[in-house]
């Protein structure tokens, strides 16, 4: 939170509108738990204020269409309708019946014909709103921009300033002196001094309820508490993190984030997750999991705490910002990874707002195979980690999801993504859920005769255990010493000391990542990246891994020219930051 | 184009209705541009299939609202209605009424019950659909996921192969032997040689029209040809291009953009532009443009070549898709740098359908000033430089600006950036439109005695004229001789040779590279890359440029400190990939 009052930065249109809704839900969620006959801690009423833009977003049509079909009754919408937005009047491009589209989408629309004057009128369609209880409301507002103003009724007055000329003319006719400036005239400081203490009454009343409710129902108490004043995770959560042998069989990181969910879901009641429109493929659903639904749909409850977006992700990424801002919930929401990119607006908020939202993103590569390169993301790890105060793992076997699990459920004012492959890969020697925490390190080691590796493959996610085969075929065929590096979060390795990445990255060894995504961004880390920079293909993965070079025999190939070349030349220094 | 006769790739939700729109854009803007009493050259219906996860993404719901705006009449949309999505029944969360907001966008809606079986109402419907001129249609057609398979109805028919028995079980329903297998029976094979025949004769038809409009029209028919069936630019554009001097005043790229595009505008008339409502901010719209509107509308008509996207990015940037592999048409389409990212989902769709779209994102960076982070792009261009085959430019001047709109235009088949300032700049000595083509070039060179420079300052857009004056100042105060490399463009810089680039930057020579964004990628041109990897701030431009240490005096300190360490140090080489 950058100032107090303020949880969210709405600023690019449609965002707010979402949040609202995820505010809305969270509500609705937290009161099932909580509330108890007699002691409704939890009762609250999101309002939202939003404009013709907000409306005409997409983002704001996916958060709309689902707290329709949720029921969400304690959201009020005022859409401020003033006719104008920054290109001149709404008739040039959005001329859609507005509420007509609101009730489709299972709301209830009122109007407000003259928003400028008709402040009772205003008064009592919030009323009438605040009513029904059933739906979301939503009140047109019909305004002029601007009003008073001579510039009224125009774009204009949207992002110029007024002018002294017409401020003054705006302040006689609202019967303000036009030469005084900043001045709060006493019945409004008055207003505002009764709003303050009714505020407190307020404040008051609910701290009584909130302690007999300690006295009623102590354990729920404790657990308010906990959850919703406090915002700490139950003491011994991770307790509850599996780990896994190289013994195991080789599973689909994705369905290790399964397991690890399944056993995190009950040790920390706050985890909310969900999918949009991908539950079996994201495998982001518990055994068990009750969903949120209205209680009316038969599918589930208020209380339930999995959430069915439907195929909606950007209003997904925009709805969790609202559930985290809340409080008291940790959201965790689901797509393939690929698409992430039809949230992007929402997703760098969530970063820019301080929001633990945790993103499990699967099928993480052209491992996903015959869905073929609309599906296969290439740039998208690179705009994530290139998003300040994101952490972005990419789990190479058990151990690193759950270590991934573990790093990004102890952030209070980061994101995560978890990049999460379709496939299945092998479990490493070497992995463990601490060195996650370092975001790179040292899996295996192999030391030529001089004391160093003769060279070193960094790699990531699925990528790391081909990269132990490489080494594996390199020290067989070649006599190569090779160190593996897994890298699961170059970020948190980025905030290592120098000496660590030192260590682990030594200068005069070559470095060679391989990451089956674009090498953009790992001249960083390595003399020789590789990786995909081209679009992606459909096929069997492990066909795609051939045509794309991502092979121990084709790695070794080039390792064996690389380590060649640096027998004449002197290996470049990887760490020339100043 | 990947496959004849597919033009873009729908895979991802929601394009493809979106990409419709588009393509029924184009037809009603060429029919309006070509046709003549009695000749239709440009006249066909756009159709599209839907299923209920299209309609639940907010991209189509942004284009669909702007369709039914344009009185697309010419789209006729299919829904296949069939209640099952990838996490099952829609109840669990799509319960909104469809043709209802659809009636709200204005469109003209019907149904058809029984979509497995009544094929006559189908075409009924259709024949309705297409009769209605005014309005774009959409067609409910309710009908059953997998009929006639056991598991019809259920979505795991939508992932998983039927398997060998229901697949024989669906045969013997349908009046086929379970045994054969890859068999067209007679009666279709012959229907499709009377489709074939049929298609054959409507393209002489078609022909024999375009013959006659030759005739009539010989002037128009050049033209038509030109543009839409031969797909080339007039053979002068370029000398349309105009040039700057270090003498002009400084100016904005975005006002640069603005000049150039009204020069272009005359000379290419297959140019289209739009913006999602930031017109008066992004510049996109030339004196005397007239706005693409429905006639109806009295704000425009379908001749016009200005779009007004409304406050819909994502649909935007899918519609320009459509528009792009309609032919015939040039699209450029604008919004903020940084709200590119709502509009993702469909910008790596341009660059994987080898579409020519241009994207005019303009106020780049910081220096957009007060409205802060939220509109403040950091990791924008990350993204965009690591998408295959995107041009992402980044111009740092009036000749840099030229050269962005030059080096696009001549693509056919990769889409391009250009990333702008809302700041003045100035014009800068040694730039050239021909330069751009390199992606990066040295502007200003300065050699020490030895022959080579102290140092190298790699500039994009604006900061490039602070390269300059920060070269000028650590001359002048610490002796020391400062190469500058223009780098308006990355990926074409990657495509020189490796003779050219280490030409431009030569082993020995330290590089710091200076751009007001995220240093991420940096690491491949620069030892040291100086950006911004936090979010931004909110205040006058040049206040935040010294926040953020991006003067002449911040950056030349850092500069004399690296050329001192490298004094005792050898300057690793920055050209190490094989």
């Amino acid at each position: 939170m950058h100032t107090d009052g303020i949880e969210v930065t709405t600023g690019p249109l449609g965002q707010g509108i979402s949040n609202a809704v995820g505010l809305a839900l969270a509500e609705r969620h937290l009161a099932a738990q909580f509330n108890r006959e007699g002691f409704p801690v939890v009762n609250n009423t999101t309002y939202c204020i939003a404009g013709d833009g907000c409306l005409q977003e997409g983002v704001a049509s996916e958060a709309c269409s689902l707290a329709g079909h949720l029921e969400l009754g304690n959201l009020v919408v005022l859409y401020d309708s003033n006719g104008i937005q920054i290109d001149g009047s709404t008739k040039l491009g959005f001329t859609e019946d507005v509420l007509e589209r609101y009730r489709a989408y299972g709301w209830h629309t009122l109007s407000v014909e003259d928003g400028d004057d008709d402040l009772a009128g205003l008064e009592r369609a919030i009323a009438e709103a605040k009513a029904v209880t059933d739906r979301p409301s939503i009140i047109k507002v019909t305004t002029t921009i601007g009003f008073g103003a001579a510039k009224a009724g125009t774009a204009s007055v949207h992002g110029a300033p007024l002018g002294e000329e017409d401020v003054a003319a705006v302040k006689a006719k609202f019967g303000f002196n036009p030469e005084e400036k900043f001045v709060v005239p006493a019945e409004v400081a008055e207003l505002y001094r009764k709003r303050a203490a009714e505020g407190a009454r307020r404040q008051e009343e609910w701290d009584a309820l909130v302690e007999r409710y300690k006295a009623a129902h102590p354990d729920l108490y404790a657990e308010f508490k906990r959850r919703c004043l406090e915002g700490v995770l139950p003491d011994d959560w991770a307790s509850a993190l599996p780990t896994f042998t190289p013994e195991d069989k080789p599973v689909a990181t994705r369905k290790l984030s399964e397991i690890v969910l399944t056993a995190l879901a009950e040790k920390i009641p706050e985890i909310m997750s969900g999918s949009a429109d991908l539950t079996g493929s994201n495998l982001t659903r518990w055994k068990g999991a009750v969903d949120f639904q209205a209680p009316s749909s038969g599918l589930g409850d208020y209380t339930g705490r999995y959430l069915r977006f439907g195929a909606r992700e950007h209003g997904m990424a925009a709805i969790a910002n609202g559930i985290a801002c809340y409080g008291g919930i940790v959201p965790l929401v689901s797509t393939f990874l690929n698409f992430i990119s039809y949230a992007a607006g929402a997703t760098r908020l969530t970063a820019l707002s301080e929001l633990r939202v945790i993103y499990i993103m699967t099928h993480d590569s052209i491992g996903l195979g015959e869905d073929g390169p609309t599906h296969q993301p290439i740039e998208t790890l690179a705009m994530l980690r290139a998003t300040p105060n994101y952490l972005v793992f990419r789990p190479a076997d058990g151990n690193e999801t759950a270590g991934a699990y573990y790093a990004a459920l102890r952030q209070t004012r980061r994101p995560a993504v978890l990049s999460l492959t379709r496939q299945n890969i092998p479990h490493l020697a070497g992995s463990s859920i601490e060195a996650v925490l370092k975001g790179g390190y040292i899996l295996q080691d192999s030391k030529a005769p001089t004391g160093k590796p003769d060279l070193i493959l960094i790699g990531t996610g699925s990528e790391t255990s081909i990269c132990v085969d490489t080494a594996k075929h390199l020290s067989e065929k070649y006599n190569l010493h090779a160190r593996v590096v897994s890298m699961p979060c170059t970020n948190l390795f980025d905030e290592q000391t120098v000496e660590y990445r030192r260590e682990v990255l030594p200068d005069g060894v070559p470095v060679i990542s391989v990451e089956a995504l674009s090498t953009f961004g790992w001249h960083k880390y390595a003399h020789h990246p590789i990786g995909i920079n081209t679009f992606g293909a459909s096929g069997p993965y492990s066909k795609l891994y051939e045509k794309f070079g991502l092979t121990p025999e084709a790695i070794s190939k080039k390792a064996v020219a690389i380590a060649e070349h640096y027998k004449t030349t002197p290996v470049p220094s990887l760490h020339h930051e100043f």
